[in-house]
């Protein structure tokens, strides 16, 4: 049933070259199956593969080969054959293809286009990037509201070959302005000599074509839709979108998330496919703005040298006490930055938000005081490493973590919706960034505690 | 068209307590839009608003409900009211409502189902958690193969109302096993005296019922469908699934993702819902595994503490240097879990990973290094902060800025193949657990580096 499970033979004829044998194996095959075994191929015989493919197949299989194949498939191609897969395929996988390649590429391809695809190629690619009208297919079913059922059924008949999906038709007016969708389903369960307009609710939801791909994902999990019209400023009917296409937006907006999050700028390929020096420029930015900042680490010891010297002792703890802050931080700001990119927490949420972390960051902060103190405590009891003033010692580890969690846990949470209400990205507030914020301040809180509780004694 | 344009003034109708003009106002907009708005209402007044709603639309708004306005709902509801909602709901929307009540209020809401739907409900509880069992819902239309096209329109006029989607048929054999799946279109779009045999090409995808619910992501994304057929362990065709339910299984992945990466156990309730206890508990663990983890850096130092004592000035390149390489393999262990998590990265790729890891996480040292030599060197020419052999130390901050940098990438990147190698989530190597293990090794490059550099001058 699932055709890959008969993978490993496949790549065995084609090792050794049985095209024959092949082509019969891809004949019961799906389309999406086909597409993953070619782009599983090296890139030198995913071109050789493919056109042992019969013309009723090669479209679809085309449409389910992911970029990098797509481009290395066409280029192999001759003219005809390539006009006559951009012809057939879907107008919203063309556009796709299409805004990966090259200008000039764009321009040659699009000339191949008979004169009806080539206006609806150009009009998409007028969109701009990552609005909803890239994702757009203009193969719709719409119909008039006097029609009746059978018209309606006669209608999809002659037309409805090249739709995309038909779960769901559209009535619009005279002037070609959506008027409501109707769920196939309400045309099918009722006589063929109904009219539309008798059952018809005015109720539908659309999508304009100059929202942002991030609205539409909003509107397609708020409404539960499997497909949604597309109209523009004027509510002209243009095309629709269809719900797969928002799993790849919902998939990129997480990525992009966590990218940010893990303290890089979002990647515009896949990670393998990234050219290595876009890899480091993405990651160098950050990195050095955290490293600038952190400098200022140094300068805040430098402040209490004149301790360090007297107490040698208290920079053996400066590692643990910092990274506690920062592991404290990068929880609570993954949790924030999470909980708002889902609208589980909003802007007006702050006080709630800063009561429900500081009781979080005090009972964390207790825990691993309690913690740093024995550790502190128990050593020096057993050992000299700490003096005689060794639970003083431990005392000042306790409170200085006790501190440095609950300010971390309090920085990681707030400044996510701080950023938000300054209109930036809370993505922004990165893991790295929280930590690198919390050392400074940690730092001062440790040394801060050691001055108070140890002067007289140790220092 | 969307109807919460108008919501402001729909607070202002609650506020008034005129019902009359909110059902007439409700009348028009669309379930989801009413379900938003209750949704947002204060806990005491989502059940007064809601019985207000006609029986024709209150099941349709109730199923767009979240888990909590659902249950407050339920509960103001008299027996009569809730048997007929739970009846009427369609089959996946009730059993995650009732997947979230306790197990005594299951029982006690079964009891109101009708004998057929309480067969159903059960049947689907019965699935594991987390299954395609519990996403299914058993109204899907089934034809035979000899039928006619007539037949089968026959056919969903009679059966189609209960249905959630009619896009896709299935074809079964006498005894209920799948032999195929049509979309509408291919029956709309021939003439009525064709036979389904006709036509039907036996090429479809289907899901277990005990598929885990990721599986059925990854099939609805590799075959661009929007509903797919489950089918038992002998292949009987027992319900469909719906792409919409995609959505939430990606996003629910996605924060399990995100939550981890930033080293918090996996909420199961939304942020603000959690209680704080548990909010505590998620992080606590993470948090105390680091910190003792941490403290092998103050031991780390003890070895060091003869070095430290002769040259306090060392202790404040010491946050400076551990997090520098904390950051860089925050960023690494991002991309490589993202990467891996969408399937860009495998294991078998590894040493290509590697090999690019280390080339970025050169260069990347090399810069941030050398930045580091800068700031030591200048400042030291300045002043005497640093001793007459400043650029020497500034030499050691650069080259352990170097060493730190390249060994946190690397770490970071491997880290989370090498868990998957081992059969862990990859995730479980969080951001804070990567600066964690570079801390400890990061402090020994630093005082290596010391020792190698600075013997017999500083030292």
């Amino acid at each position: 049933m699932l055709g890959n499970l008969i993978g490993p033979e496949i790549k065995e004829l084609i090792a050794e070259r049985n095209f024959s044998a092949l082509r019969a194996a891809f004949a019961d095959w799906s389309p999406a199956d086909i597409a993953e075994c070619i782009t599983e191929l090296p890139d030198g015989e995913q071109a050789v593969v493919f056109r042992l493919l019969p013309h009723a197949q090669s479209t679809d299989v085309f449409e389910y080969l992911d970029a990098d194949a797509q481009q290395i498939v066409l280029k192999a191609m001759g003219h005809a054959e390539a006009a006559r897969i951009l012809n057939d395929m879907s107008a919203d996988d063309r556009t796709a293809l299409l805004e990966e390649l090259p200008g000039a590429a764009v321009v040659q391809l699009i000339q191949l286009l008979s004169p009806e695809e080539k206006a609806i190629a150009q009009a998409l690619l007028n969109y701009p990037e990552g609005s909803v009208g890239r994702l757009m297919t203009p193969a719709f079913i719409s119909v008039r509201e006097e029609w009746t059922i059978q018209e309606t059924l006669d209608h999809i008949r002659t037309h409805g070959s090249e739709m995309e999906t038909l779960n769901v038709i559209y009535v619009t007016d005279e002037r070609g302005r959506l008027i409501d969708d109707i769920r196939i389903r309400e045309v099918l369960i009722r006589p063929v000599s109904t009219r539309i307009a008798e059952f018809r609710d005015s109720n539908f939801v659309a999508l304009r074509s100059t929202d942002a791909e991030g609205d539409a994902l909003e509107v397609f999990r708020k409404y539960d839709r499997n497909t949604l019209p597309v109209i523009d400023s004027e509510e002209k009917l243009l095309g629709i979108v269809t719900v797969d296409d928002m799993l790849d937006v919902q998939e990129e907006e997480a990525t992009e998330e966590i990218q940010k999050l893990g303290g890089v700028e979002a990647l515009e390929e896949p990670y393998m496919d990234a050219p290595l020096l876009e890899l480091v420029k993405k990651r160098a930015v950050w990195l050095v703005v955290l490293f600038l900042g952190e400098m200022l680490t140094a300068t805040a010891m430098g402040f209490f040298e004149h301790e360090l010297e007297r107490a040698v002792m208290l920079a053996l703890f400066i590692p643990l006490i910092i990274s506690a802050g920062g592991n404290a931080g990068s929880q609570a700001t993954s949790l924030l930055i999470r909980a708002m990119a889902l609208g589980e927490v909003r802007l007006g949420d702050w006080w709630r938000v800063m009561r429900r972390e500081i009781a979080s960051g005090l009972c964390l902060g207790l825990i691993l005081g309690l913690i740093g103190f024995s550790r502190v405590a128990i050593w020096g009891h057993f050992s000299t490493i700490y003096g005689p003033h060794y639970y003083l010692v431990g005392a000042t580890v306790g409170c200085a973590v006790l501190g440095v969690v609950l300010w971390g846990t309090l920085a990681g949470s707030m400044l996510p919706m701080l950023l938000r209400r300054i209109g930036l990205d809370p993505a922004t507030s990165s893991a790295p960034f929280v930590a690198t914020l919390v050392d400074v301040t940690g730092l001062v809180i440790y040394f801060t505690a050691a001055v108070l509780l140890l002067r007289g004694t140790v220092l």
